[in-house]
């Protein structure tokens, strides 16, 4: 594996950086290689957009900023249109569909909101999307994103954060 | 104001990811300007160190990574020995004299540990440097980093947070 990038898209307050940091800490304390995360504050976050940057590597990793992401999770129509169009070749788009229009099939659109409405907590929808991004590409192992995610959580959310990561990671077919 | 760039040092679990975004948020959401906060984790943090970096400016932030830190905040010993006799001129090296020995007059000791220990409670060490840092810096507004503590405590914690964060800002004279 080569330098992985991923870019977490979507509003404020939908719980990037938490994602981020899980998945960042996943592939660094718990599977040995090295990870950055960044997050972006102000002109990149006008009108609520948000976003935070994952690297992941087994080598060093010299520039933090994702150039060419190759996992691209989008949450709301608006971060959507940021990336559609602009992704490289084999990039993966993962969308919510439940909120995000789209017609290219090309595209992994998923329930996430009706998933997170049948967990009655709309606020794990990150922990969902996280669970359909790790089943996906792989990048990290189930054993460190488990320990990350029980690391990254207080105790009194520990429990539904890891239902709601399994239930976007069995939602990948 | 150019681009100011900050160095939160220290060991892991010490808190600098969350007064980071805080900073970040502080910065941009409220004060207006830009500001990206990044985290590495890996090779950067083995052995318990551990950093984030925020970048602030009133213009676009082309390059998210801090490469002359104008502000360091050390809060172990590791991360002291890191950047002491490494700063560029002009900038601004604060610590914690509780757990770091240090003989240059030019930086900038405070009692961090003992403050901590005089609120019952060693986990805010990372808001009382906030604290600290802010008064020497004034690179974020009193009112902006105040709601930007409030927006990122939990409800359970926002009190103390903010108290630990007054009795940083109280330590500079």
């Amino acid at each position: 594996m080569g330098r992985i990038e991923v870019v977490l898209a979507g509003s404020g307050g939908q719980g990037l950086l938490l994602i981020g940091k899980i998945l960042g800490e996943a592939a660094a304390i718990f599977d040995g290689k090295n990870a950055v995360q960044t997050t972006a504050y102000g002109v990149a976050t006008r009108g609520g957009f948000s976003k935070s940057e994952v690297i992941i590597s087994e080598d060093e990793i010299a520039f933090p900023e994702a150039m060419n992401p190759d996992y691209i999770v989008c949450l709301s129509p608006q971060a959507f249109d940021i990336y559609k169009g602009k992704i490289k070749e084999k990039a993966i788009l993962i969308y919510d569909k439940d909120t995000i229009k789209c017609e290219n099939k090309e595209y992994y659109g998923f329930s996430m909101t009706n998933a997170a409405v049948e967990l009655k907590n709309i606020r794990i929808l990150n922990m969902i999307a996280l669970g359909i991004l790790v089943k996906i590409s792989g990048i990290v192992s189930l054993e460190a994103i488990i320990k990350s995610l029980e690391k990254n959580s207080p105790l009194q959310f520990r429990d539904q954060n890891i239902r709601a990561f399994y239930k976007g990671f069995e939602m990948v077919s």
